[in-house]
């Protein structure tokens, strides 16, 4: 038996291993056209301009009364109502003393001054108006163009698509986008002591539970996920599940089967036809993160323990994810929140803990934290809806302002 | 011309006007059974007890050694490595004065005080090792049921699940989850003015864009979306295809045509079939909110414009959807945020403007607005992380914390 690796090499700072691996990440050239109803959560390849001004012409803001008063200071002013114009149909030229009855949305008249709400106008018995307050010219008006000018870009390249960004699209008549075609991730998870659940367990056994969090959170990112089953712990089988992986995906990512320990036929079917680097990060949960490639597809190893593999897997290879998409900021920024907990004692390991908001009176919030950090179940990250990252060397007390980073925003963009 | 009902009839509050809405809301009765891979951001219709103890055998926490000393206190003490086990392997039980190299998972062998890790063992000439400094009892052991006893609820009836609950239950062998089943949601977008994109459009017509968040957002919140194009504005269309949805969905939303405006056929369909409340809210954007039942269906009228509409849904149709989908939680809680902008102007409506985070410095995070908040497009809320929620003729200064309502956690829950 040699002295385990782990006890000699250092470890490698948590923001130099992200940017390491981010500078790694290749952006897929492939972009395909896409109609808007698909496009949603797909990252867009190109910015995209606005065919038309927006409004397209000027309208009205309210349900009201479009006026063109001879003296527009001199109130009470009384004005002859000429016309009614609903959205959808369009009025003639208002002359001097004149109003249009309007509706929301509608296309003012020529010579409309303003708009006035109808709450604000009194109905005379010659069917006739008076309004007994000047308003400002161009009042409850849109003008043409106000929002949205043509040619300017409404959205974006590397934008992850929301429905609120489709209908923007809609709003200026565009029925297709051109996102990033999806990623391609195969998924490699390898270990004799991996059951897949309604299996009994054997001893020393236990039931698989990355393949259901990665799977899900893959198509959930948008990703086409491969999952040819478990790869069973032989230097044979690893190297063939690889080579075929290699062939047909992006990324292959494998749970467990690299790191320190001797049971390990990952990196040798790797190292066999590509290259890779184990890394050892000073971060916790996580440590071991494998980077390399089969052939030209890239390979990211996280760690077998389910908590770990989730904590790297939104830290590590979720930012990879996103650089290769063509994310402008791959890496999700963290927000302040207060600590409603203790965390005495320090680690040499930067600590990514589960915590959940919680709201203790009216207006504030606080972080609660998971008791049992270490463990090796996906109950803490189930309950947790973030992290908090506490500096390598720290401690909290109730009240600290901490990093917290919402596991929504990690995974919505 | 009468005098318009709007001038009358005093706003609604909007809390009240939720709890009245939240009311109505009866929990759909039937749930399905989905396999685990099936059941991402499905709801939760029962809770889950979970069929066995997690760790369901003892086991280590580390590779390293597991440790029976003859006298755990006494250090230097050497003991004899007569195993080796490996994750998915079964040792032996141990005798006073033997260790077994273990790797992180495997089950640990009968006697084992405590497992050490490798980096703290010297190992000698002779295979054996030493271990300089006493452990406390049951050190790097995980015990049996430590993480999740037999019996006890791993999940929560009414959770939305994600990835991580998924892999919470396939980590226990649960193959299969069961689930409220999918809301169906009817969309009934109206409007003469309204064109599809890639349509030229005609004098005083706009592009439909409700339709497309809409439907992304519904489809996004796993409902089954009916879609039938858009009505056209007669009294005969709309009352057919409010009728035709009634029979297949559970709710029918629909965009405009329910206001105080004069072109309402909607308004008059609904109550020919059921009935129809129409609710002024003291809310900017929104107001005008009509709640109702076509025979047996929920009915929505949201405001026509889509920063209204917008913003109604995710305010008062999301918890709605919510509540029928029995979630304990219907409504969202905001979170205090510190503005980086100022509001000089008080309304006398509850104001939810358009938001987005904002890094400042190391740390600091501010909110900043939309500038344009008026704005009949959706770009506010394309470029949006979240609303703030101003009370009703409140003012705020750069600094001042406030409200803030994160629209990823209206969405995902």
């Amino acid at each position: 038996m040699n002295q385990p690796r782990s006890t000699r090499a250092p470890l490698m700072d948590f923001d130099l291993a992200r940017e390491r691996l981010l500078s790694f990440a290749r952006v897929i050239a492939q972009a395909e056209e896409v109609s808007l109803l698909q496009a949603n959560g797909r990252v867009l390849a190109q910015a995209v301009p606005s065919p038309m001004d927006v409004p397209g012409f000027a309208n009205s803001a309210m349900d009201g009364y479009a006026i063109c008063p001879a003296s527009p200071t001199t109130v009470p002013m009384k004005l002859q109502v000429t016309q009614r114009i609903a959205a959808g149909s369009q009025g003639t030229a208002l002359q001097p003393g004149q109003a249009a009855r309007i509706f929301t949305g509608a296309p003012v008249p020529e010579n409309t001054y303003a708009v006035i709400a109808q709450e604000n106008v009194q109905l005379l018995e010659d069917g006739s108006v008076q309004i007994d307050k000047a308003v400002p010219e161009g009042e409850f008006v849109r003008a043409q163009g106000e929002d949205i000018a043509i040619g300017s870009d409404i959205l974006t390249a590397g934008s992850v698509l929301k429905p609120a960004h489709l209908a923007l699209a809609a709003s200026v008549g565009i029925t297709t986008l051109t996102v990033r075609r999806r990623l391609k991730v195969a998924l490699l998870l390898t270990g004799d002591e991996l059951i897949e659940p309604g299996q009994p367990l054997g001893p020393g056994q236990i039931y698989n539970s990355n393949r259901y969090w990665l799977q899900a959170l893959l198509t959930q990112l948008g990703c086409d996920v491969m999952d040819p089953g478990i790869v069973p712990d032989t230097p044979h089988d690893t190297k063939v599940a690889l080579h075929t992986a290699s062939e047909q995906a992006d990324l292959i990512i494998t749970c467990g089967g690299v790191s320190v320990g001797e049971e390990d036929h990952v990196r040798a079917a790797v190292e066999s036809m590509g290259h890779i680097d184990l890394w050892q990060i000073a971060m916790k949960p996580g440590k071991p993160l494998a980077y390399g490639k089969v052939h030209e597809t890239d390979f990211l190893g996280l760690p077998g323990n389910p908590v770990s593999a989730y904590v790297t897997f939104v830290l590590m290879a979720l930012p990879f994810l996103r650089a290769k998409l063509g994310m402008a900021a791959p890496v999700l920024a963290p927000q302040p929140m207060i600590a409603g907990f203790d965390w005495p004692k320090p680690d040499r390991r930067r600590e990514f803990i589960r915590v959940r908001r919680r709201r203790v009176s009216q207006g504030a919030v606080v972080l609660e934290h998971w008791p049992n950090q270490g463990s090796g179940v996906m109950s803490s990250v189930a309950w947790a809806d973030g992290l908090v990252d506490i500096p390598a060397g720290s401690t909290i007390r109730a009240g600290d302002t901490v990093s917290y980073l919402p596991l929504s925003d990690l995974i919505e963009g």
